[in-house]
């Protein structure tokens, strides 16, 4: 990894100039700051409230204690929302369009957008990154999604998307074609086939699904050589927006910034972290559970719960924006509740 | 019912003079507005989104719409706490002491609990409504929690809580013993026994957690003859902040304003409305799902569906606090979003 300017405040301009190079960054980690956890567990514990009974609540302001530091702050929370094409489209997998991809990055600029609403209700910040929206990845049925320097050049991409001085970043993406590449790299990575792995996504019909399972399963033999490998199973059936969601999980980590994932792209995308090294996602939280049914599989192989489960099966953020409310509640609690001796409350019997 | 001064922007001196008049004023409810929420799902549909994708979001709205008017509002949230001392506590269920339930008054009054958090959090406007804690109900297991007057009493003055210009009412409640009231009283409407209803509450050793299923079991046998009166239900084996959250609850929906129900003790207090008349609670939404096993049982007794589920146990409204945001995301992107049209976005092939 270079690192031009790092650390200054400006975001640095990382690049990744080999997969090896990466590959080094993806196991070189922090650990998060046990102690501030510990910290924060024993102060809930003395709080006015039976132990326990707010539930998440204490684990979140735990898990943002030991990733962001003590006391905990949510008040830079950064919404990313990286954008791709897809080659795959070709395959008839989706029921819009691939025009829509940039037409929908219009309506974000334009505020049209969920997410538009929701970072403003949630009073984040909301950035929308288009990566080569003219450059589709490959359709990998035939060729690999991207060869190593577009993968590595959208890696860095979302590398240098994350503000060092955030508190909190939201990851999300959109992309039309996209859930095919999540379940593509789902299957890679995990095992199972088109069958167990594609959803309906924005809402595909009997027959669409079926190209899209075939489409997968194609993909799954064609690159049977990079299975072994979390990186280059991101490159051959990823996306650019999955590339980038991944650089910027890496970086979070390595700013040890907390992280809400979004729904299915999302967690495909920062999947391979997990696969080359197991605590790498320890940082993250899911923010939600999709109503694209192998979100929850996912999510189960990667030990992670999620805080939201309300049917959205939309990205770009929507669903990880929506629980920032939920952390901001956990450290309202946590900061403003009087201690039991505080309150003269008495205890247990 | 005998309104003194209705509808007149303060809140009407509202009295119950019998179980036979407030009987009358539980059947006697306004339907919602259909054609609100059919407006609202037609806008759903023009949003640039896949069609549903906002899942409960978009069903969120259109409830809101129905029972509280298109477009929805979210401006003046109203949080009730209801608070109040059970005789049941001399059978051993909590490993409080009853003196907490002031206590914990007393902490509200001061800002110190979990709920002052949460409200200030979500912009909601907390109010506590301490119902005569000098006065314990009696302990269900020998006698009547309450006569027919103090029930009564405790059902108006939740009836009176409910604020006619409110967008929103969240409920929620708070004494010590009460999550034994709740097992006994949801025993009652739906059958089962202690060993069914009964949870470990605040946090009952296994000890005590005996003599809660007990206490629960006696006072089945005890009243008995009740069994086939909803509302006698909760006068014997209630509690007056029980008593108040079924009237706060009759009251939203005469004025048609929406309401989230917190867990447990503030479903079962809710609950004998739903048995005298099956769509009595179609104007709440449960905002979560408590830890107290039971609540997940009655939820689905009343077919009531969470919005969360975050392993909270707590009460005072905090669930349903915590749900707020969730709405007003909801609203947000509903009122907010740019039509397909609008916004140049292809729909479909």
């Amino acid at each position: 990894m270079n690192t031009a300017s790092p650390m200054t405040g400006a975001e640095p301009s990382v690049t990744f100039r080999s997969l090896a190079e990466l590959r080094a960054a993806c196991f070189d980690l922090p650990e998060g700051d046990s102690a501030a956890a510990e910290t924060v567990m024993a102060r809930q514990a003395e709080l006015t409230k039976p132990p326990g009974s707010l539930g998440r609540l204490e684990e979140i302001v735990a898990w943002l204690a030991k990733w962001g530091g003590n006391p905990p702050r949510l008040d830079r929370g950064d919404i990313l929302v990286f954008v791709g094409n897809h080659g795959v489209t070709a395959q008839g997998v989706s029921p819009f369009p691939a025009t829509v991809t940039a037409q929908m990055v219009a309506n974000f600029s334009a505020g049209g957008a969920a997410i538009n609403q929701l970072a403003e209700a949630v009073s984040a910040r909301l950035r929308v990154i288009p990566l080569d929206l003219d450059k589709p990845t490959a359709d990998f049925t035939h060729d690999l999604a991207m060869d190593e320097a577009s993968f590595l050049a959208a890696v860095a991409a979302g590398y240098r998307a994350v503000r060092p001085g955030a508190d909190l970043v939201c990851l999300g993406e959109m992309g039309i074609g996209n859930t095919t590449a999540a379940a593509a790299v789902a299957a890679a990575l995990f095992g199972g086939d088109g069958a167990q792995w594609a959803g309906r996504g924005t809402g595909v019909d009997d027959r669409g699904l079926a190209r899209k399972r075939a489409a997968i399963d194609k993909a799954l033999a064609r690159h049977a050589g990079v299975m072994g490998d979390p990186l280059l199973i991101a490159a051959a059936l990823g996306g650019r927006e999955l590339a980038a969601i991944l650089g910027a999980t890496l970086a979070a980590r390595h700013r040890k910034i907390p992280v809400l994932l979004d729904g299915f792209v999302c967690t495909a995308a920062a999947a391979p972290l997990a696969k080359l090294r197991r605590d790498a996602l320890d940082h993250t939280q899911a923010a939600h559970v999709s109503a694209e049914a192998a979100h929850r599989t996912l999510l189960e192989k990667l030990k992670l719960q999620p805080l939201l489960d309300l049917g959205m099966r939309l990205g770009e953020a929507s669903g990880a924006a929506l629980a920032i409310p939920i952390l901001k509640a956990a450290v309202a609690c946590h900061s403003g509740m009087a201690t039991f001796g505080e309150a003269g409350v008495s205890g247990k019997l």
